[in-house]
């Protein structure tokens, strides 16, 4: 038994694997970071709502930054992306981009963590800026740089951009006719912009 | 001197036309908005900081919303903004709307109303929605109607959504590179993207 186990288990009185803290953790924060925002949730409460000492969040997660991206990961978490965007006709890897996204978020298990990861980023706090290093970086870094065209930040940033506001529009204002589009159309409507993101010149 | 002027008058012991007092209950509403965001503003809170009978907003925009879009409605009016898109090169319209919109928010006087328009939206509320319908119906409708695609109201959506996500990209977040970029090569960039919504088919 670790030290953190040890201590988690002095304040709950019961026994946890270091998994279930963790899971603890990550599901307290994602309802702190929604209710208070980012900036709101404090790093001592979420312990609290996890029932574990906070010095357990550190020891995971080392900073809040480090926790948020660890608590909204999974909706960014698109299954094989980079392989399903590169496979087939280049000309379609806009729609097929748009569509994984898509098809990933209209999860029900997913939804309910992208409404949570919006509610969790005030106008001006560091989680926007979180999110944007992580989306822009981590998840499409890689699929930019699958087409090899210049600028791949800028490339990357505005894709995200777009995704971001798409995600905004369907899923928390729920402004029609986005909202009750299916996903494959939706992603056909958007899918010209994602490509020349990926593979126009300028 | 109407009655509005009149309880203007007594409140402030200082003569005002009507237009001054217009002027000043726009500028209170944009503090007061940007500070507390559209739902925690009130209209007597915009009353009392323009020094005027709340009775006036009623009477001037009838209702919080109609205050709302009468405060932001500059940072949308891009000058000639339906004959800029239309004239000329087809292929160019795209990239002619976003640089009219980016030299449009990159003037000092404008700039400031960008970021106090994004300070007053919360992710949740009812000025995120009234922003949206403002943007895609007044503005963004007519240069879609311009062009004469299907679905014009899914048009005007999505590439109000992208001009929005840029926006809060560039002159929120600050976030490389867009933030450094100038507006004509920023433009070029999105074109495209803006683009695919005007004459694209789908």
């Amino acid at each position: 038994m670790t030290g953190e186990e040890q201590t988690r288990r002095k304040r709950s009185g019961r026994r946890a694997g270091p998994t279930s803290s963790h899971d603890a953790i990550l599901e307290a924060a994602r309802a702190k970071f929604a209710e208070n925002g980012f900036e709101g949730a404090t790093m001592r409460a979420i312990a609290a709502a996890a029932d574990v000492d906070s010095a357990l969040l550190h020891h995971f997660f080392l900073t809040k930054d480090g926790l948020f991206t660890a608590a909204v990961r999974d909706v960014f978490a698109v299954p094989d992306l980079v392989a399903t965007v590169v496979a087939g006709d280049p000309a379609g890897a806009g729609e097929r981009l748009a569509r994984a996204f898509l098809v990933h978020w209209d999860d029900p298990e997913v939804r309910p963590r992208v409404e949570a990861l919006i509610r969790s980023v005030r106008s001006f706090d560091g989680a926007a800026g979180t999110v944007r290093d992580f989306l822009a970086g981590d998840v499409l870094g890689p699929v930019v740089a699958a087409f090899g065209g210049g600028r791949p930040d800028l490339r990357a940033s505005l894709l995200g951009t777009h995704l971001l506001g798409v995600v905004y529009m369907r899923y928390v204002l729920r402004s029609e006719p986005l909202a009750s589009m299916e996903a494959t159309e939706l992603a056909a409507t958007i899918g010209e912009a994602c490509q020349s993101y990926l593979t126009e010149r300028f």
